[in-house]
């Protein structure tokens, strides 16, 4: 794969995307049949996740022929430098090699990551998670006609035959074929895979998403912002669980905070949130402040300033996203250089932590871990450097 | 250590180097005793890695004064843009965390590893050999003392109390307490700390590193080359193991090898070699291609071509460093694009695989895994990047 020019591994990303498309209503056959044998096995919005239809789809094909035509990462030449000595040393981006990823319900999944690997020029294994598994066989083959068709080995991308975890334990030891793991799902997925793995892993478990309003901030565009990054989807890593309040302006804010969002979001707080809130808040627990709520649910806590704030976030944050909403440029930027969180915001929603939003193009992950990729992960997070050395005849003394 | 300012960073490396100058003679003392303790329990290579005299010691600490004064590298933006969003996205360097060092008996890594970590805002724990305890006591104190003068907790480096091998499988089970783990040393060491962690490792295991001599090689060059590869220091990961010589140009070429180095060096080669030199080579095993000998041994195999070469590496290669020497840049071009090493090097000694060589100043190790660094590393791989995204008011759609 690693050989295959640029202009190839377009056409077979181009030639996937057409496959799809041709094997759209077997894919939504298979689709309609894993939803009926998962019903009263998985809860409504797991159901709702591998659920495709023509609209999903759509999206799917897309993002495949955007992927094709983003820009060529491989071979891109990342600092170039004439040594003493009279060597050319460059830095140039080469594939990782083989990519597993691990995930569950979703099978956008599969064709965004076979995607995503294909143009970092990796080949990848995929094991989805055994509801999808219908839908996946059938994406999986429209993948390995768009590879055949392009003249690319079609076992470039394959699909984990077997269904039972067993498989993901044995499938993550393989150290000497297998050069990095990307888990994606729930948290008892992604232990499990840490728990077994010899092979790198890239993961992120949860995200607890804080925003704090700053003494400084403008309450008008901050009641827009928490509202935007609690409900504009909950359910996503990137939304806002828990809202650190300044105590100068708590009792200014609570109240509208709460004909903002009550009725639509259950707010808990700690106790000063509940003297200015009264009985539209409930009394939040130690649990709340490490909640993943993936709900229509707010942790609210007053903190003293910007210190208590850095504190909380320091003690309960999951190094995921955190905002400060200030006017007060000399604060941001401390909030900015202290916070040490994958993606730290000003003055805006946390829901752009995303690879799209920020400049990535698709993302396939994102990392809590610091080694090789923090924060949203895109197709260059799928490569690495190797130093080429070009001398006449240079030795060593 | 994240939020000390680069000043002062600066200036606890350049009291840690004084305060190992200062204590010189209690540092010597130790590693004497260190040395009497392990004589007649390690061989003489190691015990000659484990003891240090001034000269050492100086050099030891000229590479803190070096590291202190090298440029800084946190707080670095990697890229920056500007969205269709209004968000301003920037990647800021940023520490890694806590990095736990393991290596063996060779007490210049101490302060080499602790000035890198402490350079790149880092904490660190150093887990050196038990041999070498005594010494690394010592350089300990040394250390601490220049971090409490610069007003810097001492505890940002420490070393592992325990000398017992039990004392590194819990290290690096400790994932919410360390970022990356570092081995150094042998095979078995590294295989020690990858089958307990589960805090990730950068790592190499061995450099079998090879010198493909082309058909259109100049070969007066490839000779010299050949011999400074092998035996400027050949107890070294970056030292040439396999030799691997076009057939177009072997019947010129082994006779003038064994010119060169015969007597120095013990060749070993396959039947082509044999019938070509004679007695002066020995019969090459598939060990042989294999082998990491540390030692003035050469395995020489004839290749066909380019692609036979690149086959041999591909097989038996560590992804540490080969070399091509050709005089036909087409032929150069396509080994730099094929052969995924972490450093490939045209016309030039694998010996120049080294961070100083080749740019990074000091170096911590040399990772051939291929996530989060390839090839050498220095300070800048003991960091990671955060994004940072400023805005006004954004909300997602």
């Amino acid at each position: 794969m690693a050989k295959a020019s640029p202009e190839v591994r377009q056409r077979a990303l181009r030639e996937i995307a057409s496959a799809v498309e041709r094997r759209r209503a077997a894919v939504l056959a298979r689709s309609e049949q894993d939803v009926a044998n998962a019903t009263g096995k998985l809860g409504a919005a797991m159901l709702d996740r591998l659920r495709l239809d023509d609209r999903r789809l759509d999206g799917m094909i897309a993002a495949i022929r955007e992927i094709a035509d983003a820009p060529e990462i491989l071979g891109r030449v990342e600092h170039q430098e004439l040594r003493p000595s009279g060597l050319q040393v460059a830095r140039v981006r080469i594939p990782l090699g083989v990519v597993a990823m691990v995930y569950e319900a979703r099978p956008n999944v599969t064709t965004d990551a076979a995607a995503l690997c294909l143009k970092a020029g990796n080949a990848c294994i995929l094991r989805g998670g055994s509801e999808a598994i219908g839908t996946n066989r059938e994406l999986c083959s429209a993948i390995a006609e768009g590879l055949a068709a392009a003249g690319l080995p079609a076992a470039a991308v394959q699909l984990l035959p077997s269904t039972e975890r067993a498989a993901i334990a044995e499938l993550v030891k393989l150290d000497d074929l297998v050069d990095v793991v990307i888990p994606r799902g729930g948290e008892g997925l992604i232990r499990f895979v840490v728990e077994h793995a010899r092979v790198p892993v890239i993961k992120h478990y949860k995200g607890v998403c804080h925003v704090y309003v700053h003494a400084a901030a403008n309450l008008e565009r901050a009641l827009a912002i928490i509202d935007n990054a609690k409900t504009q989807r909950p359910g996503v890593c990137n939304a806002l669980e828990t809202l650190l309040i300044d105590r100068a302006i708590a009792g200014t804010l609570v109240p509208r905070l709460i004909a903002r969002l009550g009725g639509r979001v259950e707010l808990r707080g700690d106790p000063t949130v509940i003297a200015l809130g009264g009985s539209a808040v409930h009394l939040a627990t130690e649990d709340d402040w490490h909640a993943e709520y993936l709900d229509l649910i707010l942790a609210v806590r007053v903190v003293e300033d910007l210190d208590g704030a850095i504190a909380h976030i320091e003690r309960y944050g999951s190094s995921h996203t955190e905002a400060i909403l200030t006017e007060d440029p000399a604060v941001a930027e401390r909030f900015v250089r202290e916070v040490d969180s994958s993606t730290v915001i000003v003055n805006a929603s946390t829901r752009f932590a995303d690879g799209g939003e920020l400049g990535l193009g698709a993302e396939i992950g994102i990392s809590t871990s610091r080694l090789h990729a923090y924060g949203p992960m895109g197709a260059e997070g799928l490569t690495t450097t190797k130093f080429v050395v070009r001398g006449n005849g240079q030795v060593r003394q």
